[in-house]
C-alpha cells in the first residue's frame, strides 16, 4: 500500500500538506457517525467558536467547508462580490496568480498589481489606485498573506492603513492559507473581511477542510452579492447554524474530531508560542541558506516568510534535481520551484507541527543533496548557523519543565 | 473526545455516512505526503482507472473531487450546461428537491416533474415532455437514481429507453449517491452522461470525496458549457491528467489510500456480489417491516430501494421519537424523516460494508424502540422474517470455504 | 493483510479476546516512547493506583506484567508459595484444569477437588479439607472465579466464609480472568490474597498484559516464598516502584495508554453499571437458550455466568460445526467446546465492551446457524425472549439523556 | 492523553523501544480476533516460517512468546538447562549483568567472566575455561551479542571457533536483543543454540513479543532440561505446532499482524541492506562523537556497536543532565548511562527503522545539548563529519530509482 517505501520516516518539508501530529492522527482514527445526532452539532459548536481564535477575531463568522484552499478562495469571492465587480489583486507568485485566474474566471474585473517574483505586494501601486478611486468602484482588495511559491509575506497591517487612509470601503479579502496558525494574523485588528486557510497547512491536518472566516461587513456584503454559488453559499450554512444542526451537507466526521484535537494542541502550546516557533524555524532556515552561500528568493527582509523559504540555486543547477535527489536518496520531501521560478528555486516548508531537530535534520539533508548535485556547500555549515541561533532561542517545553 | 460515549459499538444505520471497514480505517491512518512526489500520481493513476469499474464504464472520465455529494452535483451541472439551459428534473423526495434547488440557483430553467413522495419518477410525464420537445430545447434530464429520503429507486434503463425512443439528445445526469457500489448501475449500457457519488455512501469511506464520471458526450458538452466554474472545473483536472500529475490542487492523501483499499475490498468481494448483498439486506429489511405490520414509504415494489428503507409509523407516533430513542437507549443510529415526511417515517440505511448479523441486530433494536414508543410490535417478528429469508439466500464467505 | 476477509464487521463472541472499543484502539495507535522518561512513570502511577478499583481493593498491590493470563497464574503462584507446598484447587473445566496442570508442574502438592463439568466448585469438599487440616498444611486455596469453558461462576464469598469458619490461614488465590471488570468482584471484602486478570478479557484490550493484585498477606508471603522466579518476581517490580520508575523491564507503551483509556471508559460508565450490563446480557443470553429449547452447560442457576454461556447441542449435532458455520457463513465468532465438552457445547462470550444490539445480532446469527446444522429452532424465538427482557432492563445511556 | 506533549515529533534515540514505522502501526490498528479461527493459525504459520530468516537459520525452531527480552532470556535458559548446571557467562555491562543475575537466581552455577565496562567478552578467559573443562561440566556459554549499556558487540564467530577448537559440547546461548535484524547474525553458521530478541528492538514494533529460536541441539536438550517452567515451556508450544493451531495461550492479535508487516518491510529492504544501513548509521555516529572530541565508551574498534553508541562525557558533566536537557528542550530521547557508567555516558540508539536524516537531526540536537550543559562543542562539527561519510555511502532508495 506504500507505493515507494523507504526506510525510516519521510522528512516532509513541502509547504503543505504538512506533518500531522500523532494526537490528530489518533483522533481521526475512527468510524463514521450520524452527523444528525446531537453529538456532532455539540462538537461543531465548540469548533466554530474556538476556530475564531486562530483568526484572532471575536466578531467573525467561521465556515468549515469540505473543500480545499481553492474552494475556500471561491467561497470568499462568490459570497461577497458580484460579477463585473472591480477588484484589486496582487500578483507576486504562483498562488496569487492562481487566485487571480480564479477571480477572472468568476467574472470580476481584476486590477492586477504585479511585482517581480520574490518581492511583496506593491503597496504604492495600491495607494495610487485607492487614491484615484473616488467613486469607490473597487469593491475588494485581494491579497495573499504569504505567497507559498516565493516565500514572501505581505504586510497586511499596511494594507489596512492604506484603506483607512483613503477611507476606502473596499472589502479586504485575505488568503491566509500558508500563514494562519503560523504567522502573526489579526483579523479584527487589521480589519480583514474574509480570511481563509486550509486544514493541511499550519493546522497540521489532512487536506479537506477549507476554513473561511467572514467579518460582519463581509456578512453584510453576502446579502447582496450576486455571484452564483450553491455549494459555497454561506447562507446555506447560516440556515443550519440557526437550527443548531450546523451542516447543510455531510461533513467529514474524522476532520471534525481532527480539528478539535488540532485546536487543543495549538491552545496547549499557546498560539503566540506557535507563532514564535515558526519565527524561530524560519530565521534558522534563512541563516542556513546564508551559510550555504545561496540566495533567498525573497528579496527583502521585510518580506521574509516564516513558513516557507524559497532557495535560489546557482544557474548551473536545476532545482528540480535537488527535489528529486532529496526524495530518491534521503527520503526528504522538498517543494519544487513553480512556474516562473521552476528549475531556479527549491522550497523548504517549515510550517505546522514541527520542531527544531526535525528542521536541522532537513537542513543536513539539503546540504548533502546540494553536494550531490554539484554545489560545493560545506557540510554542516548551514546546520551550524541554524543551530547557533536555535540554541539561544528555543524555550524549554513547558509541560516538561 | 467522544461527546456522548455509550458502551459497545454504535449501530450505524443512517443512509450515510456509513460504517467504514477496518482495512479502510487502517489505510487512512497515516501522515500526509507530498502530493507532487511520484508516489501520489502513481497511486492516483490506479484509482482513476479502477474507479471506472464501479460505474461500469470503460469510456467515462472520472474526477475525484475534494467535496461532498452537493459539490459533485454542482460539478455535474456546471461542466455540462449553460445558464438558461432548459432541463428536466424529477422531484420525488428531499434529495431530488435539494438538487433541483441547486439547479435553479445555478440559473437553469428547470422543468420539475413532481411525484408524490414515496413514488418514483413519473416517466410518462418525461415521455410527454420529450415527445413535445421537437426542437431539443431540453438540454439535460436530471434524475436521482435512489432517493435517500423515501427509499425509492428509479428505473434508469427506462429513462434511457425514452430518450432513445424519442431520439432525444439531452444529456442524462444521474445522482448515484446512494446507489453506486450498492445497486445495479451501468453507466455505459444505460447511456448515462454524468454519474456521481460520494465517498461516505456505498464506498464506505469518510466524507470528503465526490466522485464524478463523465461520458464522452458530457466531455464534449463541457467544452462549450458556459456555467461559471473554477473549483469544480473539469478542465483544470484534465490539464493535470495530461501532465500525469493529476491534481490541480491538494488532494487528501488519506482519502486516496482509503479509496484504494475500498476498491480493493469491493473487487475482492466482487461488485456483483456486493450488489447481491445489498439486494439481500434490502429484501430482508422489507420483510421485517411487513412482519411488524408497518408500511414502507415506497409505494410500489418496482421502486423498492436496496440501500435504504423508509418506514412509515402509525399516525399516533412521531418518527423522530423512534430515532431519538434508538440513539439514547440502544446506541442505534437511524435516519430521520425529512421535510414532507418528517415525523412520519424513520429510515433504516442498509448500504455499504454491512452484513446480515449487523442488520438483524439493528432490526431487533428497531423492534424494541417501536415498543418503547408505544407501537405493539411482536418482539422477534421482524427478525424472524428477515432471518428466514437471509438463511436461504446468504452465501458462504468465499475466502473462508 | 486480512487472511480471510468477509464483508461487514466480524461479530466477535468468543470469551476472549473480546471487542476493543474504538477509544482504546485510538489510544494505542502510537509510536513507541522512552519508558525511562518522566512521562511513562507519571502515566504508570495513575494506572497502578486506578487499577485497584477494578479489584475493589484499597490495600492491594497491583502488578501490570507483560504476559498473558497463563503468566499471571504463574506470577500468583510462584511469588506466594514454595515447592512442595500443599494447595487445594478446584477442577471444574478446561481452564481450572490448565491452572492445576501448572500448579503441579511448579511442584506444589495439589489436592484437586473435582466437579462434573458444568457444576461449580465443590465447597463441601473444601470444608472437609479445611476442617481436617488442623496443622494448616494447606498453604493456599486456588479457585477460578469464572470457568470460561463451562460458563460457571464460583461463589468466592462462600469460600472466604469457609476459610474464616475454620480460621484457616491459607492464602486465597483467584483466577479472575473472565470475571474481573464484568462480574461482581470484591478483593478486600472477600479476603482474596491474589487476584488476576488479562487485558484481553473484560478490560477489552489486546492481549499482552497480565494484571495481578496482591493483598498485604500475599506480599508478606512473597518474602519467604521459595519458588524460583525471575521474570515473574514481584520484588523486581517493587524495587522500581520504590524508585518511582516502575518498570524492571520494557513495558508496552501502547498497552499502557490503552489501559488508561480502558479504565477511563469503565469509570465513565461506572463499574457497577458495567457489572449490571454484563448481568443483563448474560440473563438475556440464557433466556434465548431456553427459548431455543437447548440446555445450558451450567447445571444450576447459582453458577450461571454473566460473561460466557456454554450451550449444549443435541447429541446428533457436533458443536464444532456450529462454530465453523457461524464463521464461514455469518462472520460470527463463537467459542468451541473444549476437552470433555468438545463437540458437545459451543460458547457465547458476552463480556467486555458490548451492548444489547450486538448481542441480539449474535443471537439471531446463532439461530440461523442452528437451523443450518439441522436443529429445528424457531427463528426469532431466542431474540424475542432476550429482547423482551432487555427492553425492560436496559437503562438510557447516561451521556445521552 | 499525552502527559508531556511537545510540538513536533519526538526524536526517539534510546536503544529501545525504537521508532515503529507507519505501516506497522497501521497493521496493528485493529480489533481483536478469535485466535482459534483458521485465520490466525494461517497467519502464524507464515510468521514462524519467515522469522527464521532474521536469525539466518533453516534448522531452528522459533517461538513467539508474549513476553519481553527478560522473559525470552528465561525461556532460553529454563528450556535447555537444569538447576545446578555450570554455565559460563560474560559480564561486560548492565544487560549482561542482569542476565547473569537471572542465571544465578534460576540456580545455575555461573562462571562469570568479567570485563571492564566498555570492553568485549574476554575470549581468552573462555578459552582457558573450555580447555580446562575436560569433563564437559560446562553446559552452556551465555553471551550477549550486543551489550546495549556500553555499545559493545561481541564476536560470536570467535566464540564458536573456540567451542569447536576444544570440541566442547556446551550449548551457545545468545542474547541478540539489540543485534538481531540490525547486526550481522548467523545462527546456523555460528552454531548458536538459542538466539533471542524482543519485538521493540530492531524489529521496530511495540514491546510484547519475545522471539526465541532454538537449534536442533537445543531442542534435544529441552527434552531433559529439569528447570521448572510452565509459561515459558517450549513443549506447550510444540504441542500446538503439531496441532496446527500454534498457540498454547492467547497471543496478541495486533502483534501478529505487526510482525507480519515488520518482516515484510525487512524483506522488502533486504536483510543485508538493513544490516548495511545500521553499519552506516553506526559509523556516522562514531564519526560525530570523534568530531566532538568525546570518547566512545567502547574501547576498541573491534567491539564498536552499530546499534548503540555510548558517549563518555567529560568528568565535569553529569550525563544524566544531557539526557534530561535533550528531552525537556529538544524533544530528543537519549539513553541514560546505567549502573557503573551512570552519569558518565549517555547513549544514542541507532537501531530499527531509521534513516540518515533522522540520525543527523539527532546529532545536531546532541550538539546543542552538549553546549547547553557546558561542553564547548563546535556546533555542526559532528553533523558535518557524519554527513561527509553518509553522503558517500547512502544508496538510492530502491523503490524510487
Amino acid at each position: 500500500m506504500d507505493y515507494v517505501y523507504g526506510p525510516g520516516k519521510n522528512h516532509l518539508f513541502v509547504p503543505g500538506p504538512v506533518n500531522i501530529p500523532e494526537p490528530v492522527i489518533r483522533a481521526m482514527n475512527r468510524n463514521n457517525e450520524d452527523y444528525r445526532s446531537p453529538a456532532i452539532p455539540a462538537l461543531t459548536k465548540t469548533l466554530v467558536e474556538d476556530v475564531k481564535k486562530i483568526f484572532k477575531t471575536t466578531s467573525g463568522t467561521p465556515f468549515l467547508i469540505p473543500t480545499t484552499g481553492t474552494g475556500a478562495w471561491e467561497s470568499a469571492l462568490t459570497n461577497t462580490l458580484s460579477p463585473g465587480d472591480r477588484i484589486v489583486s496582487f500578483l507576486i507568485g504562483q498562488f496569487s496568480l492562481l487566485w487571480i485566474d480564479q477571480q477572472q474566471r468568476l467574472n470580476f474585473r481584476v486590477d492586477v498589481i504585479e511585482s517581480e517574483w520574490g518581492r511583496g505586494a506593491d503597496l504604492d501601486a495600491l495607494a495610487s489606485k485607492l487614491e484615484a478611486d473616488r467613486s469607490h468602484a473597487i469593491k475588494a482588495v485581494c491579497i495573499v498573506h504569504n505567497e507559498t511559491a516565493t516565500g514572501v509575506t505581505n504586510d497586511l497591517a499596511a494594507v489596512r492603513q492604506l484603506l483607512d487612509k483613503y477611507r476606502h470601503p473596499a472589502l479586504l479579502l485575505v488568503d491566509g492559507v500558508s500563514s494562519i496558525c503560523a504567522l502573526d494574523f489579526r483579523m479584527d485588528e487589521w480589519g480583514v473581511d474574509v480570511a481563509l486557510t486550509g486544514s493541511q497547512k499550519a493546522l497540521s491536518m489532512p487536506t479537506g477542510m477549507g476554513i473561511v472566516c467572514a467579518s460582519p461587513k463581509a456578512m453584510e456584503a453576502a446579502k447582496t452579492a450576486k455571484s452564483v454559488r450553491v455549494f459555497f453559499d454561506w447562507n446555506d450554512y447560516l440556515k443550519f447554524y440557526k437550527l443548531g444542526t450546523y451542516w447543510p451537507y455531510t461533513p467529514s466526521i474524522q476532520l471534525l474530531y481532527g480539528l478539535r484535537t488540532a485546536l487543543d494542541l495549538l491552545f496547549e502550546e499557546g498560539l503566540d508560542n506557535v507563532i514564535a516557533r515558526h519565527s524561530r524555524l524560519g530565521k534558522a532556515t534563512r541563516l542556513a541558506v546564508e551559510a550555504w552561500g545561496l540566495k533567498n528568493c525573497t528579496q527583502r527582509e521585510e518580506w521574509f516568510s516564516d513558513t516557507v523559504t524559497a532557495v535560489v540555486v546557482p544557474s548551473y543547477i536545476n532545482s528540480a534535481d535537488v527535489v528529486k535527489r532529496a526524495w530518491t536518496r534521503y527520503n526528504l520531501s522538498l517543494g519544487l520551484g513553480l512556474n516562473k521560478v521552476a528549475g531556479k528555486v527549491f522550497r523548504i516548508g517549515h510550517l505546522g507541527n514541527l520542531n527544531e531537530l526535525q528542521l536541522l535534520g532537513c537542513l543536513s539533508g539539503v546540504e548533502m543533496v546540494l553536494r550531490d548535485v554539484g554545489y560545493p556547500v560545506k557540510l554542516g555549515s548551514g546546520v551550524a548557523a541554524a543551530a547557533a541561533y536555535l540554541r539561544n532561542s528555543t524555550p524549554m517545553i513547558t509541560s516538561r519543565i
